[in-house]
């Protein structure tokens, strides 16, 4: 259960991360996937208000302005302006959220002691929400910045540049197969619905590299011509991929020298050779795999060998600050990966009950399941079991891949 | 291995469906998901003359403008024709197409009794895959008329309309779990590339009912408001219902006195409760699923009962005609059945040697499978491990969906 | 008035056009702004049903299935086939639309000696408005076989090429300016409702070319760099050419020597340097004015030199043939010659009363106005006030330029 | 010549005009053709930093930067950002853009007084180019305020609402036609390249009316179903407001209890029957001109009207403030008014030498010519010779309409 020490670490978390940013900073949609960072922080304060507040203080008055401008998608929860258009919301400003935000905090701080159980466990919902809102609000940063031609950077580091060697040469996990038993159960941390039930499935015998795909990898995919070649590509993918020119990972760019460089919110920066490659779609991922003479991991192999191990310690976020992949981390928590399963219901999965249970049911057709968390994941909110989920052609995430092989 | 005349039989009946097109008839493209009858006649042939005769038949010559023309999606194949543009080729005529096929069987029907045993394999291929293209003529004929506001029957029927009542209430099939083997093995009939290698699975309890839903039901969940209840669809599928502004299965027209009919290659006619709903997308049957308290079948499940069982005797393709689901089939064979699963590679999948290696596996994304068969599938084309595959919002396939419950 | 024989004449050439066309070549429609041959032969024929057997014949019975699929743009006739799907209709064949055309001819001539004056003013345009079809099935074809990578030569030509030579230097033909009239009065030959009324306009003194420009002159364009420098461009001009990687007028291409070919109704074949210029846009026609010091001329300049003169002789169509300009025409009649005025009502225009007054008027706003006919408008279609008017992007017509300039 | 105050009054009123916006306020970008407050501030500043400073002042230094982000669409100076991601720019801050408009102000003001006269020219045309920015800059900021659903007013007003009653029966203007002259000359007030050169035109006897159509008059129109009748619409007006759903000017919304009300910078407000009708396209003015039997003005018809008289003195711009149109201004200066004459070059046209040529002369096709300057273009920045232009659909600017008739 979400103590006030939890509630008043994460909503702080929020803040610090959107506090380099000024008002019209934080009101720009760059695409239709991402919101404004003032979005986000008034969206997560809108869950407590409406989920908590709204539903268990009596007497607690909502803003319906704020309710139809904050709402993401809950269809149960009525009319709200349309996701394409939340760049056009100048007014109210960041400091008019700011200032409501501190109002909702306030008043549930006030009523967190006497909240009944099931309150509690929204309010557990609401600080995990939280979490992967400070997730989005860092891709979305990125994607806003990485369309500014100065190249700002949101958190300027000092000089040193990427390390200068490349990552060492990756070694195998390997498991025998066999049933495993997969997903969340009433023990363990939080789990959101779609990671439940725990369940039993059976694997064949593979192996995992014990690292994700480094950048230095992905130079010598970029330089045998893995772009230009169709029989590496999911049909789907090489569609996508001359449609949309791609030739690289999103925010790399050659420098006039040729040089490939990527735009990070420390700015535009050497591609680090050490480092996990990170915002590639899954179609890129795939076709990396299969030029390596690899493949992508299904869900369950990965959570079976990450069952019982950490998330890594170096690089997920602690505090707010320049956020890219480092080389050296633990097991997983560098990047989002890429497996190869579709994000579908387990077996016996339930929604939440009420609005809450739109959370990601209704997401589940067409998106893939990536694990592990990412060094923009906020630091105690990613486990062997988590669950997350994009579609094939999206890179603003911190996303990489891992290889997998049958053994 | 394919004998003579499983060769004729074959290729007499994509001409057999053909025979009431025009020249004209036989050249529109009503969308870029379907092709004109004539592309379908052509390609077929450009399969055989591609991977049999100009492989293995030495000295034969094939014409490099039929090979632009009709190369489907082959990257190992070279240039091709854009799909989009296939309604745009009056030239070469329907009978051109024709005399050219006659020319390809003549050498293949003198070639087949010396090919090698890999030819021959390519052959079986060839016969599985011109069953395929039989389907989809149909669907492409079927989605073509339907563009004509004047409705004409590519096979009129005489006057009986739908049956007059509605289907028996639905029996349930139920599976206690456990590891099951599903996928091709070396044994049975031909199979995919897809559907191998046949591999042990765990299946919790489920059942599945013994029937397909009727039209019947389907008109009761448009009754219920099925189609203005968000909270009944997927997000995707909210979302391209209110796009495409869809009420109803695909080919159904409100008459002018309000009454629900279908149209078919047999016209105009009114709607069979009985019968197999059909014409659904992916979202319409998981949200009628939800509708109906149940869901759709995972494929493992599908297999697992349908295994040992033979596809419907009544209903699958045997001669050209008036194609459209009727009740009373088998287990299996009316109408292709949406699963819960996504098409995505087996454990220890392999895609076949060669170019047609690029067959099934480069479409292993985004797209979900479908089991059974249907009134267009040609007899014997169809069984248990059999894995059909389109995106969630496709309609034009003969598709319809049947429940699972958690047991 | 029209005569018995115009009526024969006017309705036969339109089918010698469609004569080499197949029934799938007649149903193609290869972009929304073209028609279906099929479709110009049944539209020109339900042009007199509608307005001339339904209008003024007692009991004549009209197919309203025809009278939906067949009306173009005519608000005031009803509702209507959606222009961008009239390629989706297989059905009324060829053949039943030639059959139904008889039968429109024959209760056409046996209706004409009794016609009132009212219907026989709108006989009148109706041949008028056949003649304009005419000519944009003959473009639609064009369009139509372009598409077909095979090149297919609707009249093929025996082996000449184009003329060796370039055509002559230009002359040029001054104007003083000064009070001029323009426009069809009451006397004179056909005129539609938009060329009306004769009226003054004062035009200051300038001088136009006395041969449009030739495709010497635009290799020339082409070669000094024209189609990559943005100032010689329109701002929508550019844009334009950039979106749709313009370099060439439409239906030219590079041969895989680089040399510049176009594609006709005679298919392939070499550039004549000595033709007129045609398929280009008033977006390229007036970037090569400007590029050769010139501008495009008026309307009312172009219709003050041409008044007194005929079109050409050599080039307008008289029998359906291979249609392209050909070098050596008279004054115009080779390629219909963009000018800079817009398409707007004269001072004083009245529509036709009825609903044929959506004739044209409709249509005036954001196009341009062409004048001078072309090798694919019928003999006797055009004087000198005749107005073609198309949007500045569009090609396909038989459009070129003749330059002017301020004296 | 423009002189020290004409410069210092200029520029503050750009100041004055955004100043009640936030740094988000003036950083959004509503929509394509629009641009935000910051960009008009910065791109009017970079306009003199160009063509002023850099070119006729030794040794100034311009910001490459900002010349990448301002350029607006002069080709001559090089790459540019494009147009539609204006609205990404957060960085550089309004405060930071203000800082160096400062700057570039105290280098024009010290520069002034020793520029040589080409430079003095410009000078001019930078000042009048300012002040149509600033009447962009409005335009813009209404369609920005109007898609916030709070529906913020920028400069709120007290409770008075629109005036009671109608606006007076219109009066005529006849004119006897002839010879007339329009145009701008070498004497009278500032002109633009497009104006010039004054030039004669014969006119046909007209009338018009004394004042522009009412908002009174437009309610009409919608209760007579104007929005409804294909016949009283050009066609492609038609299909603009069957595919944009327009069924009232822009900024018109339904209350609840289903009154029409207008938003504009100062908020939501009833509608004022005796104001000019305000946001409308050329297809609603010229469809609504039919409607009342009548027809819009040729360009030179108004002009010869407005020739020796002045623009309203009540409603043309003069200090920031509420900015609508008001009922009983003088005869013009209330809204900018459709006519019906395409925006095409005067005979004799020359564009202004260098790259400021491109101001006008690009522009020159598909848009339609409007007169006679609005409550937001700043007083003294209209005359009788003045040619604004804008494509038919759009309706953001000032726009009304006054109607014509034939004498």
């Amino acid at each position: 259960m979400a103590s006030h020490e939890d509630f008043e670490r994460t909503r702080r978390l929020s803040r610090e991360i959107a506090a380099p940013l000024s008002d019209a900073d934080a009101s720009l949609q760059p695409m239709p996937d991402a919101s404004p960072a003032k979005w986000h922080l008034a969206h997560t304060s809108w869950f407590f208000e409406t989920f908590v507040l709204r539903d268990f203080v009596p007497g607690y008055r909502c803003d319906p302005d704020f309710a139809f401008l904050f709402n993401s998608y809950y269809e149960g929860e009525g009319a709200r302006h349309p996701r394409t258009r939340r760049g056009m919301i100048s007014r109210p400003s960041l400091d008019a959220i700011l200032t409501w935000r501190d109002s909702v905090d306030a008043a549930m701080l006030s009523a967190l002691p006497d909240l009944p159980s099931a309150a509690r466990t929204l309010v557990g919902l609401g600080l995990a929400h939280e979490g992967q809102h400070q997730e989005l609000m860092l891709m979305d940063m990125l994607a806003t910045f990485a369309e500014n031609p100065l190249v700002p950077a949101v958190w300027p580091r000092s000089g040193e540049g990427g390390s200068n060697g490349e990552a060492p040469a990756p070694g195998s996990l390997r498991h025998p197969g066999g049933v495993v038993s997969i997903g969340a159960g009433p023990q363990g941390g939080f789990s959101f619905d779609a990671e439940r039930p725990a369940h039993a499935i059976l694997l064949q015998p593979f192996e995992l590299a014990d690292r994700p795909v480094s950048n230095g990898e992905w130079l010598r995919f970029i330089a045998a011509g893995g772009y230009e070649q169709p029989l590496l590509w999911l049909s789907d993918g090489w569609d996508w991929r001359r449609r949309e020119d791609v030739e690289a990972p999103l925010y790399w760019r050659r420098s006039d020298e040729g040089e490939w460089q990527r735009f990070g919110l420390d700015g535009l920066r050497p591609i680090d050779a050490a480092a996990p490659v990170c915002h590639i779609s899954y179609y890129e991922a795939d076709a990396f795999a299969r030029w390596a003479g690899a493949r992508l991991p299904r869900e369950g192999e990965w959570e079976a060998i990450a069952t019982g191990r950490e998330a890594a310690g170096d690089n997920l976020l602690d505090v707010a600050g320049p956020v890219a992949p480092r080389p050296g981390g633990g097991l997983f928590g560098d990047v989002w990966e890429w497996t190869m399963s579709a994000f579908l219901p387990y077996p016996g999965f339930m929604p939440d009950a009420g609005t809450v249970g739109e959370y990601n049911g209704k997401f589940m057709v067409s998106q893939m399941v990536l694990k592990g968390g990412s060094c923009a994941t906020p630091r105690g909110h990613v486990f062997a079991h988590s669950r997350n989920f994009f579609y094939p052609h999206q890179r603003w995430q911190f996303a990489g891949l891992r290889l997998a092989r049958d053994a």
